[in-house]
This record gives C-alpha cells, sequence and structure tokens, in this order.
C-alpha cells in the first residue's frame, strides 16, 4: 500500500443554490479543485463520485458519467464510478479512491461529493429513505425521529441537556461566521435555539442540519506524483470503513454507533496515534445530538460524558479539541452526498494553515462522515 | 497487484418475482453463493452492491448497509458499499471488489447485483434515468428510442437487416431454454420477432430485453485464500471499466460505443490475449442491436460487420464464440443493477463446465457490462 497525498481540493458554497445546476455545480467545485492544484485535468486517471440520491432529487442516476462528460474528460474515457452510502457517500467515494491510488491502480484521481436537493418537492423525505423503510420509515419515523430517541435516552440516562445540545449549534454557527462558503454565517445563542420549534422532541430547528445543494472535490496523488504537483501534500495516514445494525432497534446499544466506533478503532491503529492526538476534527453533525455522540464514539470523552466537552468548551476553535471549525453540516451547510468530501476540504485547509480566521493549530486532523442513522461510518485521518 | 480469484457464485432466477421481497432475493443469491464455496459468512471482509435505483424503485437508499444487516454480517461491522453506474451498476460493483482484493486490501470480499423492478409504478422511466435528462429524455427519447436510432442507423449504414437483430433475441431465446434461472425459457422465431409490435421503429418488443427482478452474487479471493478454498478457483484476468460522452449526440460515431473499445483494448492487453482468443461471451443485450455492436466495439467481427456473425451462426452455441449462452439480458433477463454480476456467475459455471446443456468447451470467457447508452462499459476477462 502506497502512502497518498491531497493535492488539491474545491468546493462551491454550500445553501440554496435556487441560480444553479447539477451540472454547474459539480463543474465549479471539480474545477476550484484542478486550478488548486494547477492541472488541467486530462491527468486525472478515475472519477470518483458520492451522491445519496440524483435518481429522487433529481430523476438522474448515472451521474457519475454524466460528470466525466461535462468535466470535459469524456474523450479521454476514464472509469467513473459513483458510490452511494446514504450521506457517508462523499466519505465512503472519498475511500474508494483513496484504494484506488493506495493500490498502485492509479497515480492521481479526482473524488467529489455533490447533491443537489432543492429541486425536490420534499427533500427530507428523500433522505430518509437512508434509514429502514421497513421497520423505520413504514411506521412514520424519519430520521430526525431516530435521533430524537437517541437524543432523549441520552438524556435520560446521562443527564445530558437540552442546552448541551443547544451549544453545538452555536459552536458551529460561531464558526461558520468566517467561512466564506457556509450556508448560515450567523451567530446565534443558546435562547435561539432553545426558542426554536420542535422538529421532533427535544431536538429542535436549530438542532438540526439543513439540507443544502452544494458540490465538493479534491484530488488524490501517490506520493511521487503528489512531490512533483505541490509543495503542501497532505497526507492520508489512514481511511476506514465500518457497518452496523440498519435499524437502531437491532443494536446492542441505541447511545453506542459502533460503525464510529470500529472504523476509529481501525484508523487510529492504521494510523498509528490515540483520540487525543487529533488536533483538529469533522464530525457529522446532522443534529446536534450526532455530535456529542460522536465525541464519545470516536473516543475523546468517555460514554456519557460527551456534553462535557461542549460545556467546558474543549470542542471550541483554541478549545483542546476544535470540533468543526467550518461551522459543520449544521451551519456550513448539508449538502449530503457532498458533505464527507466537504469535511475533507476543510481539514485540508487547516492543515495548509489557509483556513483564515479559523485557524488552528494542527498537524493530525479527522473526518467522521455518517450514513443515515448509523449503519455506515467513514473515519478519515490527515497529517501535514 | 495480486492475483484474484472467484471462489463462489450465486443468482435467484430472473424474473417477476412478485411473491418474494428485495430483501428476500439478495438473501437467496448470497446465501447461495456462500453455498457454493462452503464456508458461513464471517469470513467476508467487505460487500460491494451493484444497484442502480433503490432509491426510484423501492423507496430505499443506503442498502449496502441494509444488505450487509440482513445477511447477518452486521455484528462484523464490515465496509458495505454500493455502487451504480445504470445498468452497468454490477459490473462496477464486481470491479471495486476487484481491486479491493488485487490491491492486498481485503482477502476475501461479496459482489453482489440487485434490482427489484416490479414494485415500481414505471419501471422503464426509472430505467431512462441512465440518459441525460436535459439533453435525450426531456425532449421524449426514452432507452429505446435512443437504441432505434443507433439501430436505424446501422440498417442505413452497413445494411443490417430487422432479420438480423431478430436472430440475436432468437438465438438467446434458444440459449435460455435450458438455463433454470432464466426468465423467458421458451424458443422464439424469427417470424415471432418481426410480428411483434413496434416499441420504437426498427425495434419490436421482442427486440428488448424485459426489466426483471433478480439478484446475483459472487466471492473473490486472493490467489492464495482461494486456493485453501476450493479446488477450481476461476481467476479474473482483466476488470477494466471505461466512459463516454454521455448522450449519444455528442459521440464521434454513433455506432461506435467508445467505452466498448476503450475498456475492450485495455483488458486484452491486461490479459495478454486477442478477441480471437476469446471462447465464450456474456454480452450486454439491452437490445438485439445492442450485441450486434458490441461483436463490432468488441473486435470480434470489424465496424460494420456485426451482424453477418449471428447470419452464420458464429456466436451460437457450437460456433466460433458462443455469445449469451444464458439467454443474454433479452431471455434471462435484465435485473439492472444484478445484470453485470449475473453475467460473471454465468461465464464461471461455463469455465467450471458446470453449464449443463448450454456448456461449451472454453478457457478465457469474456463479459461485457454497459450503462445507458453506452457512457459506461465495464470488461472482464476470466479464465480457468
Amino acid at each position: 500500500m502506497r502512502k497518498v497525498a491531497i493535492v488539491g481540493v474545491g468546493s462551491t458554497e454550500f445553501g440554496e443554490l435556487w441560480d444553479k445546476s447539477f451540472r454547474s455545480i459539480f463543474l465549479s467545485a471539480g474545477l476550484s479543485a484542478l486550478e488548486d492544484v494547477g492541472i488541467g485535468g486530462k491527468e486525472i486517471e478515475a472519477i470518483y463520485v458520492g451522491n445519496m440520491s440524483g435518481g429522487k432529487f433529481i430523476d438522474q442516476e448515472h451521474i457519475a458519467a454524466l460528470i466525466a462528460d461535462h468535466s470535459g474528460l469524456a474523450e479521454f474515457g476514464i472509469p467513473a464510478v459513483r458510490v452511494e452510502n446514504a450521506d457517508a457517500s462523499g466519505g465512503s467515494a472519498f475511500r474508494q479512491a483513496y484504494m484506488a491510488v493506495a493500490s498502485g491502480i492509479h497515480d492521481i484521481v479526482i473524488a467529489a461529493g455533490i447533491e443537489k436537493v432543492t429541486d425536490a418537492n420534499d427533500p427530507m423525505e428523500v433522505l430518509s429513505t437512508a434509514i429502514d423503510q421497513e421497520w423505520e420509515r413504514f411506521i412514520g419515523a424519519d430520521l430526525p425521529a431516530i435521533y430524537a430517541i437517541i437524543a432523549r435516552l441520552h438524556m435520560h440516562r446521562f443527564g445530558t441537556k437540552e442546552e448541551d445540545m443547544a451549544m453545538v449549534a452555536v459552536k458551529n454557527h460561531r464558526n461558520a461566521v468566517h467561512n466564506p462558503r457556509a450556508q448560515f454565517r450567523k451567530e446565534i445563542s443558546v435562547e435561539d435555539v432553545m426558542g426554536s420549534p420542535y422538529v421532533a422532541e427535544p431536538l429542535k430547528v436549530l438542532d438540526c442540519a439543513p439540507l443544502s445543494d452544494g458540490a465538493s472535490a479534491v484530488i488524490l496523488a501517490s506520493e511521487e506524483v503528489a512531490k512533483k504537483l505541490c509543495d503542501d501534500p497532505v497526507y492520508i495516514d489512514a481511511c476506514t470503513q465500518a457497518s452496523d445494525y440498519f435499524s437502531i432497534q437491532n443494536r446492542r446499544d441505541i447511545l453506542t454507533f459502533d460503525a464510529v466506533v470500529r472504523a476509529s478503532r481501525k484508523a487510529y491503529k492504521i494510523a498509528g496515534i490515540e483520540p487525543k492526538d487529533v488536533d483538529v476534527a469533522e464530525i457529522h453533525d446532522s443534529f446536534t445530538i450526532t455530535e456529542i455522540l460522536a465525541y464519545e464514539d470516536l473516543g475523546f470523552a468517555k460514554k456519557g460524558e460527551g456534553a462535557n466537552l461542549i460545556r467546558e468548551g474543549e470542542t471550541e476553535i483554541g478549545g483542546k479539541i476544535p470540533v468543526n471549525t467550518s461551522g459543520g453540516l449544521k451551519a456550513c451547510g448539508h449538502a449530503v452526498g457532498a458533505t464527507g468530501i466537504r469535511q475533507i476540504v476543510d481539514l485540508v485547509l487547516q492543515l495548509r494553515c489557509e483556513a483564515g480566521k479559523r485557524q488552528v493549530n494542527a498537524e493530525k486532523a479527522l473526518a467522521l462522515n455518517i450514513g443515515g442513522s448509523g449503519a455506515t461510518a467513514v473515519v478519515t485521518i490527515l497529517s501535514r
């Protein structure tokens, strides 16, 4: 297995991009990544695309080949593969791209994530195809309902408060203010969150990430090629994926995402680090409780003590381990299949010291991308 | 890159499986493959699933994790990845599985393909999300219309007759009679095809593959592991993928699928063979013209002379290069995302001399799986 580096990154803004089409946003992200590394595109040997539901959102499947063509790469005929694992599609596509280069099959590939949700009638209904249609959705549960059950049980068992969850949203909004690509560049207060209407008790509107349009792209290369292309490659120390029981009622513990535990432990081992060595992280905060749960499952806090990290400011910029300096899914936006790639983009900016006012001092960075209610998790560890 | 072998294969019957659910058919295919090699399942290190449109066909995305769970593998938490490239999803998932083992990342993985189409209101409408929604579908073209244009031009430029195309359907139906998993185990005549109603002139009902329910699975292992597990592993000599302009109007020649040309030439080179060395092939005959075009693009015949092969019986069982001894998509059935895996299953049976009355004498076998109107092609070469 060869060392693999990230040599270029690009992303659109995330948000309700009413005036931009699916095709224009992936072009924009891809071109930014190519410009970032200073190549034209014909060097690219394969394309991996993370996308959750082109079919249901825009009535278009087969989008990897579509993207290869509209990116001007059709004449080279390179393999183009779409990967789907619900909102972990981006992370999962990144991992396939990583494997393709690490194995020596390809020297330089692009991994992109994209979702155009605003063209659909009911994006939340589409997102809920990520959970079990026969055992969860059929009885009326959607993703907020599932996470509300998790949040309620966490409160009951560990004393986590609605205010603790609110503080996650407050932190992520504060971080997003300085992220030019974030959907909500606006501070909010704990009172704002507490006063927002319930979506599924105890989760309120401001506990929930939005559904966004957006696309992100990263270019991966072998160490040898990377050194020729740029002075500051960011290395992929590990990229792992794991799964869990699909619906939450079958799990050994509703408050532990075993997919996150498994993927992260394996990643730490491969990278030769421990949770305390992580300097900055992008965590899949689809709901505020998801981030608190992830603190625990990633080993940043003991089970049940995740809320302490947010109470004590440990995950703020300037804290021991800043989480979601981008604003996270909550404030940067959640362009579903793009999110896993967008996380990598933001961590690369941090490791390259290009994060502007959000900059933290970091050598090791971790991304956690989760599919649905935790049946899929992808963990990536990067270093400069 | 290590040598990779196929150690187990399994498949459901293809057809209108009204009394079977999505979940029961993938279980059935997966269990057959495990039984074939004689392992229980916990040995499997990763799952790759080819599926075109779980979202639109059964309102369920995130199906790789669902399949991992319902196959009893959730407790092991192995990575599960869905791959989508329209009706080349199966071939493309197979290729990712192949890469995962060839690279040394995994020792033994399962590649499965599945589609449940009969639960959807309008399966053909779903299938047409494989072509360009903005430049083709929007003006009313669907997949039969696109292939009808190709067929009409082939007739005009090269003198191919409707009767030639009909003979492809007749051959494939004849082969399917002896395939216990085929949807249409019934011979038809050229007159039957010629007398069937037009779908899109010059293509008639009996020129078109059906849309079917079905699932297929193959277990791939490194050479070392394969030798421990079975006496008769089938080796993967090459597995390549290529893309082309997405919609046909942009291509240099509407009558050449460059993705097929590129993928096959690369595969021949890697495998160290020429087209004439192929002893048996499974070809993506979504329409009868698709098979004739593939004869040419794979190099079995010169451009424009594909129809000669069918006229002269060269691709019959007993001919120089038997094609679609399974019955092909036309008569075995086309379970969209399963088809690319089903082709591999049938070729493995041929190479193991387990094809019963369909058996041919073969050492080198080739599978061609095509996405949509040719924007994606996957070519696999197997040998015993």
